[in-house]
């Protein structure tokens, strides 16, 4: 970043790699908290977490920061400077738009609520959910209203920007319309070609080391550097650590080997973008990457785009049985099929890429009414079970563990996140199109393991910039286009419907 | 910890509680560094760590601490609560006495220092060395002239004071010149002695694997918690993380089986003090442990009166067999000699429990004439190679590495550190020594792998107290008389030259 004679914007600067490496412990500790910490020393960690994020937002509301936001917005900035302090405003009128009464009491309930939760979703107790749920909406709303009136956007508005800048519901409503069009006829017509196709399910116990062996075998193939990153095990996979020291977990099935291995792409995925930002913007909010969509877009790429495509199955086939042992399921061709399996289920995470859509736009449908004051928390499950008869054909009933309490997002006052992951796999289509349009032996080069195109394409067309652009931008400069949904129809029908 | 109506005393408390969360995020950190960590990261890190670490230092000595004190001095405060504050205003005289400026200037020349000596240390480059570390000596002269005007001492004496409370000079001066009396001829005793006794050496390889659970196998023996705590590999043992949380850490030699063990069973006394802390006070000065002398008096406890008895070696030989196989290295007594082999050597950290006072001597003699200003830094070698000729007979020459250069601590500027480790042998022989005398069956106990005799009488007489009561008062509480260095002889004598 070329530093000028600018003293608001470098003090600016000062802070925010301030904030930065408050960060980094914070994001260190949490993984350790998933990964290494053993059980007794939950609360110490719960309280030290506590009072570093306690801190980190004393940090970044500090009255002096409205006034440095000013001062530098008046300097001489240039663009990738302009583009930090617009970044930098981001985070700090998403730091003070919401009254820190209100927000403690948010995060408050919603731990309480998200505590509870993981019991009652066992238990199917939707009532007692409830109980927590309520207030928690209530919270939620007037946080929202907070929010919009600072962005001067609706509330439902206000919660899809956290997560992407610029986002708005008008523009959800529409692409999340082209999907629901289309999928139900679509998902009908896989399912009937699938219907004779023969698919031998492996026979485990499989051993975890190999497993991990070969999830760090294929991560080392995509691009993984383990010099700056490492592959660990948790109860739910994630991609944390800091930028610059990426922590990655999978979790193992000794029953079901595909289940790590695609958990893994997935991250990794994730892991690559941070691996791609550039190290001279590394402590600035314009060198983070831009959540939401975007980044889903980044492991959808690899899980769905490349790690579900015959060229790739093909690749990893012997590379499978080379760790997990022959049989007759690892034959290629079975591997393709169990890969690309369409079957309507009842679980979000567990769905192929065919009915996933679906989930998101139940989601959406709801939590856009419930923030809008159109429904009340009482009205989900019956919205959740019709929508599910509707899209997939298929009711959990008062099952609600496998309905609408499946999810930790709403237990934890998170709405606005489902429909990035739909989006996501929007993106990824658009730049598996522009990628295959560019390079006619994609096909060769992934079946012969060479996955450099791909990545190259991720790293010079997504990564390098960071939050430089916003995402309407971003997809523009990167694909020549605004993001269009058909890209996706497109690839279910080619990737499902031809031979 | 009960509390009164005391507004300074309890703000107080309200903020050690601060500087306790933010220690516990530095400890996981710092145990991350040296155990997880890709080595990419090292540079973020160290940002990150000198974030918090200058954050801990701006609490520590923020100015309204002093009157704090002084206001909590002045309110009506339990026994209890007067140790906390006592102990709460030792650390704030320690991160005050010294100017900031001196503080940071030090810190940075013994970075470089320290930097440098890891290569030099191996090329034996005294010269080279002396070039950073004259300017460091200077720094730390000065350091401790600041912190004996707070503390109306010595330079020496403050020094010393950092590191044990209460600890002069002249006292060690006289339980140092105790040992140095009599070691000589000891060691000369026990040496011819041994000369005709036979000894194995084990021939390796061992996995490492199984050297890992022989380790941990042995600490869950001696009480070790792994619901609170790991067990990690680092280049070099630590016993880290946090008093909830303990990070130990060992390293394996492939072709040395007891080395790990050693260290593990060493480490394992100093986490067995941290788990043995009342919870009431962990987060309070006065609920730490009392570091130097009596820390390193549980680890040897544990490593040298315990681990290197007959009767704690007749039973680990058949767990050492199960883990790692028979050979005849493995017999029960050809593994006692191997364990009691008293041989001088160049090195502190690879010396056996006889000669080891020695290096610590002439250590002791160096430093304290440094720091005195009564030689300077270039006196050094020829000053360390006449006492170890004195004191075991050996002389490294000009092979600094094995000499002078072999230690971390003066390269880091760490100075009055080192008596602790033969004050902390003395202890540990007087708390054994009291344990003989109330369980006269203690060695029936140990064999029989009941160490709760041995644990147990560590968490009532020390563990318990935390930082109550100083060293001198804990001693006589514990053992019901002052430290008493005859104790150390009477042990060395009754083990290596009783029948």
């Amino acid at each position: 970043m070329t530093l000028s004679p600018t003293p608001a914007y470098l003090e600016l600067c000062r802070r925010n790699q301030r904030h930065y490496r408050l960060h980094h412990a914070i994001g260190i500790l949490h993984w350790d908290s998933a990964t290494m910490m053993p059980p007794r020393a939950s609360g110490a960690r719960a309280d030290a977490l506590a009072e570093l994020e306690s801190l980190l937002r004393e940090w970044q509301t500090d009255p002096a920061l409205a006034t440095l936001l000013a001062q530098a917005d008046a300097e001489s900035l240039d663009p990738l400077q302009r583009a930090n302090l617009r970044e930098s405003r981001r985070v700090w009128l998403r730091a003070t738009a919401v009254p820190p009464a209100l927000a403690t009491q948010r995060s408050l309930v919603a731990m309480r609520c998200e505590h509870a939760w993981r019991e009652q979703r066992h238990r199917h107790d939707w009532p007692g959910f409830l109980e927590n749920f309520k207030p928690l909406v209530e919270l939620v709303r007037r946080e929202a209203g907070c929010l919009a009136d600072a962005l001067d956007v609706g509330r439902y508005d206000a919660l899809l920007d956290m997560h992407e800048p610029g986002l708005r519901d008008s523009e959800v409503s529409r692409l999340l319309g082209h999907v629901r069009n289309w999928l139900p006829g679509l998902i009908g017509q896989i399912r009937e070609r699938q219907r004779s196709q023969p698919c031998l399910i492996p026979q485990g116990p499989f051993a975890l080391a190999a497993q991990r062996d070969l999830s760090e075998a294929v991560m080392r193939a995509l691009g993984f550097d383990f010099q700056a990153g490492r592959l660990d095990v948790s109860s739910h996979p994630f991609c944390g650590g800091t930028f610059e020291d990426i922590r990655l977990t999978t979790r193992y099935s000794e029953y079901d080997p595909l289940a790590g291995l695609t958990a893994t792409i997935h991250e990794t995925g994730h892991a690559l973008y941070h691996m791609g930002l550039p190290e001279s913007l590394r402590e600035q909010p314009v060198g983070a990457p831009r959540w939401g969509a975007i980044h889903e877009s980044q492991a959808l790429m690899l899980e769905k785009q490349l790690g579900l495509s015959p060229a790739f199955i093909r690749w990893l086939a012997p590379l499978l049985r080379q760790h997990l042992g022959e049989q007759p399921a690892f034959a290629t061709d079975n591997l393709i099929h169990l890969f690309q399996r369409v079957e309507p289920g009842f679980i979000r995470v567990d769905a192929d890429e065919v009915t996933y859509p679906a989930h998101v736009i139940l989601r959406y449908d709801i939590e856009r009414a419930l923030i809008e004051g159109e429904i009340e928390a009482e009205d989900i499950p019956v919205r959740w079970n019709a929508a599910m008869r509707e899209l997939l054909g298929i009711d959990p009933g008062e099952l609600y563990g496998q309905g609408c309490l499946q999810d930790m997002h709403w237990a934890c006052g998170m709405f606005g996140y489902f429909p990035g992951y739909l989006l996501g796999a929007m993106y990824a289509a658009q730049w598996a199109a522009r990628i295959r349009r560019e390079q006619p032996d994609l096909e060769q080069q992934v079946e012969a393991g060479e996955f450099g195109v791909v990545i190259d394409w991720l790293r010079q067309h997504i990564h390098r910039h960071a939050s430089r652009y916003d995402s309407n931008e971003l997809v523009r400069i990167a694909s020549g286009e605004a993001l269009d949904p058909d890209y996706l129809r497109q690839h279910l029908m080619a990737r499902y419907l031809d031979d």
